[in-house]
């Protein structure tokens, strides 16, 4: 607390991110990272664009390109979209926090899920942007029909889809309805976890100008240490988005960050792989904590959301932490009971499995 | 203009950063980049990373230190501070961006001179700040009298030193002065090219709680392409920037970037040579310049900003852009007969002051 601090900064509650332990080897199945590395040729772009034309690391000295022209086409290109379809950011994060600022704040409250990514009431606030939450239904699903500007008039919508922490999916149809239901009002599909078994509504945008998609590398492209996000829509929305961009940082992409994204939408073969291996673990994972006595929500993510009916989730947390096994429990009401466990390879899959054994079996 | 746009999308008026032209070879003497790459320390630093522990690019599937603990510790010794006075954003524009939004929004209009870096207003429209420009006096200087709160009570103070785009330098005790005069506002000294021949404020920090001091490695580290920089102030100061960043990304730096900057950080003589060779070519550019007739102000930037009596600013800038020469030409009150020239190698300077010859000869 300080006389210096802006009043908002009083107010502000932030989000906490999960734990990054500085551990040679832990099981870190807390962040949702991916558990293969990038494809080989973002590595060799990330040299490429390393050494310059030269080889002296002469591309360092220079800004890079504020607009990311490079980048956007290419995702754009891969999305059937237009490069002014296409904004991207310093991660998701910053894509949504500009999305908040431009887009959500208007005279009535903004809606989301109860059960739903916890950054959201976090920029909500930091941008004083009102928000009413919407409960889940009693299988952590979304209920269109709460969220119809008919039944309930709102500035805005926001969800992610598959959902966060749950990993459940709302079919493209009801994703649909959801967006033709609000069109005086900005629908934003926040899809981090889409590659892991959704429909995209990006198939959408052409129908919908009041739909925003909001992807991001760090999940199934296996980037989440280069912090790149987008978000995909009609050029109005897209250009508001830049013209709070250009009011905040010209240049939020570095060098390096621009070549490693691109390179990565461009090896499709090898993103469609390391989904299909991470989709394949997490059946396998799934049966195993079933098999536990684990009452698993069916997830279309890189994650499973899980609960055991007879031992506390935060003393099971605790218990895998003490062995170096990291996954997320949130102390929030309804989901304190469960634990939201990163896929990682089937080995990191099977140690876990091994450690749930001796604290629940 | 769409009626999906928050009402703040409409009243902003984006920053317009300098040319990133598309070509081989342009003499590139408008974005105040350095001319020599960053240290080879830096490269290796990079490569490291990338390569990860076993060399398979793991690395980037992991999220980075949101708090950047490795690189703050760096630059926290280096200039003689302790880490938690240390903030460290997504380029310098990052941190005011989050400046202006965590300690500038008052009751009362904030100050900065009339002349000065042009994202300022737009920063203070994207987080609605009042703001009063403060003319500078006929020689493009600041004079501290017009910024004491005794004389002009505001809500807080920013100006760059030395100044953008004259170069001006206000010496140390002025600063001192002025921060002084400020007791209960928070005044923000933007020093981005404070390593070419200024002296930092960081030395008052620990005696004036009201003191934030902005760096970046853009310039003088010579990582543009790589988007790193920092406030050092009071920690209740870096607190609240903090609540601001942990509302908006939580991981603004990726990986590439925190072992970058450290690595810059860690090498000095580099740094000190680069500086060194830079400011002796300021010395021989303002001598060819002021040969053709050009008046230029003293700087201590890398940059120098100069106006010829007889010649339109405007047409001498379209004359070097024809030849892919490129200055920056500022169409605003005051400084539209001026060119804001970055410090080239002494080739560089040299084919400008040739083809100055030849238009202002």
């Amino acid at each position: 607390m300080s006389r210096f601090w802006s009043d908002i900064v009083h107010r502000l509650v932030p989000y906490v991110p999960g734990e990054q332990p500085a551990l040679a080897h832990p099981v870190k199945l807390n962040t949702n990272e991916n558990p293969y590395p990038p494809s080989p040729r973002v590595l060799d772009a990330i040299r490429a664009e390393l050494a310059g034309a030269d080889g002296s690391g002469e591309s360092l000295r220079r800004y890079p390109d504020p607009l990311a022209k490079a980048l956007r086409a290419t995702v754009a290109a891969h999305h059937g979209l237009r490069p002014d379809q296409v904004f991207v950011g310093n991660g998701s994060d910053e894509v949504l926090a500009h999305a908040f600022q431009a887009l959500l704040k208007h005279d009535k409250p903004i809606l989301f899920p109860d059960i739903s990514y916890s950054f959201y009431p976090t920029y909500a606030r930091l941008y004083e942007v009102e928000f009413n939450t919407v409960p889940l239904d009693d299988r952590f699903e979304i209920r269109v029909d709460d969220y119809l500007a008919q039944n309930t008039p709102n500035g805005g919508v926001i969800f992610p889809n598959p959902n966060a922490p749950t990993g459940h999916v709302l079919p493209l149809a009801e994703v649909e309805r959801l967006i033709a239901g609000n069109p005086d009002s900005v629908v934003i599909v926040d899809e981090a976890y889409v590659d892991f078994g959704a429909q995209s509504a990006i198939a959408l945008i052409d129908r919908y100008p009041n739909l925003l998609v909001v992807h991001t590398t760090s999940k199934s492209r296996s980037l989440a240490g280069m912090r790149v996000g987008f978000a995909f829509g009609h050029a109005d929305l897209i250009q508001a988005l830049n013209r709070v961009k250009d009011s905040f940082n010209s240049y939020p992409l570095d060098r390096l960050a621009q070549a490693a994204a691109a390179a990565a939408y461009a090896d499709v073969d090898y993103f469609e792989a390391t989904c299909a291996r991470v989709i394949a673990s997490r059946t396998r994972l799934t049966a195993s904590l079933e098999a536990l006595g684990f009452e698993v929500v069916p997830s279309a993510a890189n994650f499973v959301f899980a609960k055991h009916p007879a031992h506390d989730a935060a003393d099971i947390s605790a218990k895998l932490r003490a062995q170096e096994i990291f996954v997320r429990h949130f102390n929030a009401p309804r989901i304190n009971q469960h634990l939201r466990i990163s896929i990682g390879t089937d080995a990191e899959c099977d140690t876990l499995v091994a450690a749930l054994k001796a604290i629940v079996g």
